[in-house]
Order: structure tokens, then sequence, then C-alpha cells
């Protein structure tokens, strides 16, 4: 008997027929004589209604009320789940986030999970019972519910899985697994039977989108074996976990994020401390910083260039000019119109010769690089966002399909 | 300053505009200086829309899990609410039944309050803080959300009033106050200032559905100050209290009941205890019994005529039926025809002649009496259903437009 952490995003659980499928894949799993625990999203499109709905009381609602009502959402998902498993004739029960001991911090509409206090969920467990468990929700130590953000609902699978030591977290959703590049852009995209978490999370981080960066994190911390798996094919996902046989692997995917800008402060006094304070300034904003490229400017001066998420760039402007003085920069230049594109594979600092195939790769179909950065795991690129399909297919039919 | 709760039920709250509208009620409450506790009942529609969502899933919903989702309706409808009081700058929390501490026993989709440990509730009022919290739903001892039925939101209102020692309990809804009859079926019908416990609970019971008995025992019990009040028109409502200067009123009010079955069970034995084992059975089935009357039948036997709700005729008469032999009878007669028309006043049992007035009424309205049910407080007729309205106009007639 293994015990399964199955996780059923919003689209997976839309409409009656959804549900249907869904309490099919998960007493599939409980008949075949596992021990199941179930996260449930909010249904297609609740979340948009209520802010729809909340968007004419209030533009500027609080955030702490916010998530009263977002957390709803999870509410009727799970108790539609329940009934839908009921009628198949299996004992189920559904749990908000406070009654499964999602305890988290005090930040509204972005908690971070401190602690599961499984209890209730063990119990309910040992009586033999399918249990569902809110996603994306919990209890602050004020007795407050709180949501999670993006990634939430991922986010509290892994975070069950880890505190019952599960022996596995399926995440269920719209794609089957995780591909070498966006089958949306390379048709020949190839889909891999494993990953390292390191991989993942690169490949998170860089608009993958099949996982959250914040659950695969908290996997890898708590060593908890994760499955990317659709809910709508029945085929074997992608298996993300630690894996010394995975050592051998070079590149293992392709990936591309659009939502990108690079910020160029130009001519900064050439003083020691500069980037610390141009840093610190956006990160008291939680501006997350990517790629940094320190040049040397005009009169003894210098400029910093570095990217940003594309939906911060007025933010980031408005911050930066707000603070012209005591920054004693001369201009800011924001672009909107760039991309990153990454490789991503374990095996790969100890291989030179990558960086250098897909340097040619973009130099044969002429695309220009703007900036670089690499790590242990991934070198990515940054170039105008009018290349990055052809970037995509270029570099993966370099790697993949030679 | 005064401590008020104010309550609002689903069409007080059913979209944007009314929802602005029950802002303004509120905040111009804490504005003349109240402390001000609101409930809040699910958005017009909710409930039936979940209760379509169910039953597509699940033809028998575990109770449990419909109170999971029944309960989500009152957390959006607070949540919206606590945006359109802050949209007026005005300090507002609300809160979940768990949250607010609103303890039942453990009968799903009809549980009954226990207790209000109103710490939560106190300690956001010390802040000067609006609370709103969610009507019709608490918790259990098991820590599961249960929802408390017909009448809910009410005695969610009056329980918060009472434990908290309110100075005023305001039921706010589609009438502004309690009628000498149905508005709709006697057009002169006038409003009345001020009714006793006994007297709306006797009008509650008979179907005037203004305010659910339940709620105005709870407020009898724990001697509360309630007053039903429009949320429409900002006339004043009618005060529900215990006061001796109305000993001087008479009667109060007219009211009918269409949803009423008249059962006959025809030749039963004559022995002591066959009148308790009719009426044990049914209470083992929860049927709640009005009007009682024995006769004496043929061949040494009796029979017992009595009136139960409507909507639960077929059910009674299955279960009869199902005992017939236990209870030897020869024959059960369940007519659905029937409407029950009362008069309620707090001096009548001292005043012989009000009997006498209503029926004359009636018989000079050619209605025939069928039983009659007398109280403390109430006289009540069993007639046609097809002569009720006519009943109820001949009747607030004679005594109210003398």
């Amino acid at each position: 008997m293994s015990l399964i952490v199955q996780k059923f995003g919003g689209t997976s659980v839309a409409n009656t027929g959804r549900l249907q499928n869904v309490a099919d894949i998960v007493t599939s799993t409980y008949k075949a004589g596992n021990q199941v625990v179930v996260v449930v999203s909010a249904q297609g499109d609740t979340t948009d209604d209520f802010i729809a709905k909340a968007a004419e009381l209030n533009d500027r609602p609080s955030k702490r009320e916010m998530d009263v009502l977002l957390s709803a959402g999870e509410q009727i998902s799970m108790a539609l789940l329940a009934m839908a498993i009921q009628k198949l004739g299996f004992p189920v029960i559904s749990l908000t986030g406070w009654q499964a001991g999602i305890e988290t911090d005090i930040n509204y509409s972005e908690a971070r999970i401190r602690k599961v206090t499984a209890e209730r969920i063990r119990s309910e467990l040992d009586r033999n019972r399918i249990v569902i468990v809110a996603g994306f929700q919990g209890i602050n130590k004020q007795d407050d519910i709180t949501t999670l953000g993006r990634g939430g609902s991922d986010t509290t699978a892994v975070a069950i899985a880890a505190s019952l030591g599960a022996d596995l977290c399926q995440i269920y959703t719209d794609v089957d697994g995780v591909y070498t590049a966006d089958p949306r852009l390379v048709p020949d995209a190839r889909k891999l039977e494993a990953i390292t978490y390191d991989e993942m999370l690169e490949l998170a981080t860089l608009g993958a989108q099949v996982l959250h960066n914040r659950s695969v994190e908290m996997a890898k911390k708590y060593n908890v074996d994760l499955e990317v798996v659709s809910s709508f094919t029945r085929n074997p996902g992608t298996k993300v976990k630690e894996g010394s046989d995975m050592e051998k692997m070079n590149v293992s995917g392709v990936a591309r994020d659009n939502n990108c800008a690079r910020v160029a402060i130009i001519n900064l006094p050439d003083e020691p401390g500069v980037a610390f304070k141009v840093f610190s300034l956006l990160a008291k904003h939680k501006v997350n910083i990517d790629i940094i490229l320190q040049s040397v400017g005009q009169k003894g001066r210098k400029s910093i260039t570095f990217t940003i998420p594309e939906d911060k760039a007025e933010e980031v402007g408005k911050i930066l000019n707000a603070n012209k003085e005591g920054l004693d920069f001369e201009d800011v230049s924001i672009n909107t119109t760039v991309a990153k594109v990454s490789i991503v594979g374990a095996g790969m600092a100890s291989n030179p010769g990558v960086a250098a195939m897909m340097f040619e790769a973009l130099a044969s179909a002429g695309i220009n690089i703007r900036m670089i950065s690499t790590s242990e795991i991934k070198i990515s690129v940054l170039i105008n966002e009018a290349d990055s399909e052809k970037a995509v297919r270029a570099i993966h039919q370099k790697f993949f399909n030679m």
C-alpha cells in the first residue's frame, strides 16, 4: 500500500463531466490499494468571477477580504468532488485549509506555508477515507484565512506529501508531462520520462509553466517524488526526483520566457556600493532581478543592465526615477520587447561544448544575443522577443534532432 | 453608544447595488456612534445554484459535504460586503461561522447553535471595527462545518446578540415590519409598531413568514430586543419584545398557512396508549404535529385526526400504512387541500368574545370550519384551502376595520 497525493488544477475540475473524470482517477488509485489525498483548485473561472465581483465594489479591496472570498472557490470544488466520489460508492471527506492544518505566515494573498499539522488528514486516512483538501489556502496565527498566491495548489500538494511522507505526489494538469520544449512551438518536442529537481526548477523559473518553482523547491527540500501527468489522457507523465542515473543527461530542455524586460541604468557613479544600493532598493519593492550585466560608461561612470519580469517594468521605472537623485544616474531605459531563451541540463557545467552549440544554433538562425547568463545547469540568452520562437526551434533542432 | 446586530437576508445582498445599499445602512449605524455586528446570508440565488450543481453529480450527496458547499455562499457575501464597506472608508472585518465561534451540535444541514464563543467578535469590536459574520453556519465539535437549516441566519443574529448582550437585533428583510395580515391578501392591513415574543412566535409558526420561530424562541429565551425592518425603505419597522404596555392589545394579527394537510386515522382501538403510539412513531420521523382531534368511531373504536405540514403528507401516509398492522387501524385519509387561518393576540384568553367574533366572521362569509384549536394567545381554524384568502379578509375586516 502506497500513500499518494494527487493534485488537480482548475481546468481539471471545471465542470460536472471533468469532476466525474477526476473522481474516476482518484477512485481507481484508491481501488488499487493506495491511500489517497486529493488537493483541488477552484473550478475553472471561479477565481476570475470572484475578482470581477470584488472589482465592482472596490478597486482596492483589502487582501484579507480578498483571501476570504477567493478561498470559497476551493471549498466549492472540494465539496462537489466529494459528492462525485460518494456517487461512485467510496468513503471520502473534504477538508478546508484550516481543517487540514495548513498553517501559513501572515501575508494575505501570497502566504507561505509554515507547517502542515496533518493529524486530521491522518486520522481520516486511518478510517480508510479518501481525503480531499482545498489547495491554495491556509490559516495564519490569527485564525484568518490566507491564500498562497501563484502556484499555491501545487505547493499545498507538495507540503502535504512532505508532511505525510507520501510515496508520490502527482500533479495532474492539462499537459501530460515535461517536454524538451513547448510542444506548441516545437512540434517534435519529446516528453521526458524523468528530470531532476534542479532541472525542473530552472525550467519552471524559465517559463515552462508546467510546475511552479515554489512547489519544486519544496519537493526538493523534503525529497518528495513528483510526477507531472495529464488528467485528460491516461499516459505516463514525467517524474521529477533526485537521481544519480540522470548524470549522463546533457541538455534536457529548451525554455522560453517572454515575460521579460531589460532595464539599463545609464552612467551611475563608479564607486563601491552602487550595485548594492540599486538592488536593495528593488528588493524592498519585491522585484525579482534576473540576468545582471555591468559595463563601463562615460566620464568615469558605469552602467548596470538587468532583466525583470515584464509586468514589473512600469513600477521599476517609477521607483528608479523617484530615486534618480539619490542613485545619481543619468538615465533609465526599459525595453519590454525582449525574451529569454534557455537550455537546461544536469551535466551541462562539465561539458563546455554545450554553450558553443547553443550560440552556433542562434548564429545560424541569424539571431542576435543581447545578454548571456550561465549557471551549473543552464545557459540563458536574452534576445529580441520577435526572434524567440525561431530561437527555441533552432536550439531544439540542434540538441535533439541531430 | 449602543451595540446593534443587523441581519441581512439573501435578497438584501443579491447584487452589487444592494450590497452598496447594505453598506450604507451599516455605516450609517456605525457613524451614529454604535458598535455594529452584521450577519449576512448567501447572495440571492447562490444556494439554489449550489444545490443544482450538486444534483448534477449526486442525487443524494452527504449532508456534511452539502454543508461544506452551501457555507461557501455566506463566505462570498460577507467578503463582498466587507469590500463595499471598506470602499466607504470604514474599518471592517468579516468572520466565518467558525471564526466567530458559532458552535453547533453535530446535525449537518439542520444544526442547532449550542454556544457562541464571541471573544474574536468582541476583540474586533474593541478595535472599533464593524464585524461581519457569516449567517446560517457554524462548527461542530469535530471541527466540521455545519449549516443551521431554515431560518438559520436569523438565528445566528439572535444568538450573537444574546451572547454579546446587544441592545438591539435588527432583522432586515424585504418587508418593512409585521402586519395585522399579509398585505398581499389584505390591502388595508396595518403595520404593528410592536408585538410580544409569544405573538410573534404564533405568527411565525402560523405562516406569517416574517421571522422564523427558532430565532424568536431564542430571542424570547435570552430577552433580545428584535426589530423587523426593510432594507429597501427606511421606514421604522416592528419591534418584537416583552412589554407590559402590550397587555391591552387584543388581536394583533391574522395569519394563514396553506402548507397544511389533514390526516385522519380511522377506527383505531379505543384503548390507553394508542395516541402515544401514533405520535411517538411520527416524532421518530421528525414530523411536526399541529391541531389534534380525537373522536369516537364505530364498533368501540376511535379515530384520530391531526394536521401536519403539507410537504410531509406523502411520507406520513407511507409511515402509517407501513405500521397498519401494529397500530391496528382501518384506514388513513389524507387531505392536502386545507389551510389554517389563525388570529393571534396577547390578551385573547381573558376575552371570551374573541373566538365568537372570529367564528361569526367566517359564518358570514359562508366558510365551513373543519377543526378548531386554541391557546393562550391564538385561535386557529382549519378550513378548505380555496376559502383561505376570503377567510383572512373577513376576519381582518371584523377585527381591524370595525
